[in-house]
């Protein structure tokens, strides 16, 4: 019986890996729509995400069966819980994908813009937080999803920046402030999908430790040590 | 020991509720805070957004708490479950609130624009849209929750049609490119606030009937009746 559950769970683990990955995967190729002006990629990451959407609907099910017939306690309990609050912000990361690539779409229609931004760079370190945080379930590493937790503040810091600098282009540049402001909007789901990619971490460190670190690391106010 | 249990899930009801205002006032007063330049009303909305975040981890860890204790079934599974999803919306709906609170500290330092959008018109449709959900919840109608979902469109369409009036009026007046964009990420924030209360509106029907209407009802796919 009891080995019976654990394959239900490894079965949950399997899928909701699966879901990181497409949803990890939907933003990198988002991305790359727009770096390399590829609309085709743009309108794969937009179909795909009904892909996305069914995976979702699906691990919640699985979820939802294991709460009912397994009454499962402690870390099983919490693990289950978190797996839908996960599966929740993932599914939200291939919504910001899509966002994304429709902005390709438009952008890709028009002249390019030379920018004074690393568009990349900014969507490198939020791809890369989603991937540590997969990475930190797998490995079931409250350090490490701190890191991927903490690693917010830099794509915040890129946020700001990089806002201005479109402004300040915008202002100089007034035939470019409709191409700039889809610029803008990217950049905001990029800092989205940053915030969801903390919410996941945040997540595995409470079904790994039970312990809660939701609105309490920010401002330095937890270091990895101390988790 | 029923009733003992029936007691806790009316607490935990109780406790939603009185989170659901708390999100949903502070979505009023950032919209005020920015419509009548009202900087002391943005300040309290940040600062309470503490309180928003304090209720969210209580609520969470009462729901935690009736799954271990009581390892419910069937509607009542259903309840905590979806509970503890409303609870992560509404605290998001929140932080919409503090991003709004934000951008008008930022724009009632400098002099007023006259805007050709109708900001009130798009909050107040957000903003309804929670409301009906947090009624829908109370009253456990899947219906009102169905018709709070089906308003999302509406803010969709005034969302792309404000931000294109705002290109326009860029355009025209360059000094004036920094505070538009404050207002585009101030209706971008009030999409958002829209997009969570439909998900707390989903929560919600799947509470109460058991289905699932998730990426189901956009474009026509699902009407009142069919709930």
């Amino acid at each position: 019986m009891v080995r019976q559950f654990d394959r239900e769970l490894a079965d949950l683990k399997m899928n909701l890996l699966r879901m990181a990955e497409a949803a990890e995967q939907a933003g990198q190729h988002s991305i790359a729509s727009v770096l390399n002006r590829n609309s085709e990629l743009a309108k794969e990451v937009i179909i795909g995400d009904l892909a996305i959407n069914d995976m979702e609907l699906e691990i919640d099910e699985q979820c939802l069966k294991l709460l009912a017939l397994r009454q499962p306690l402690a870390k099983d309990l919490r693990f289950i819980t978190a797996a839908m609050r996960i599966n929740a912000d993932l599914e939200r990361i291939g919504d910001q994908a899509v966002n994304i690539a429709e902005r390709a779409l438009e952008l890709n229609q028009r002249p390019p813009l030379k920018l004074p931004i690393d568009l990349k760079k900014m969507a490198d370190i939020a791809l890369e937080m989603v991937c540590t945080s997969i990475e930190a379930f797998v490995h079931q590493d409250p350090q490490l999803a701190v890191q991927a937790c903490q690693r917010d503040v830099e794509v915040d810091t890129l946020d700001d920046e990089y806002i201005n600098k479109l402004l300040n282009f915008m202002l100089k540049d007034t035939p470019a402030v409709g191409r700039a402001l889809h610029y803008i909007i990217i950049i905001r789901n990029i800092e989205r999908i940053a915030d969801l990619a903390t919410n996941v971490a945040e997540d595995i460190v409470f079904f790994v430790e039970g312990k809660v670190i939701k609105h309490r690391y920010k401002d330095g106010m937890l270091s990895t040590q101390s988790v």
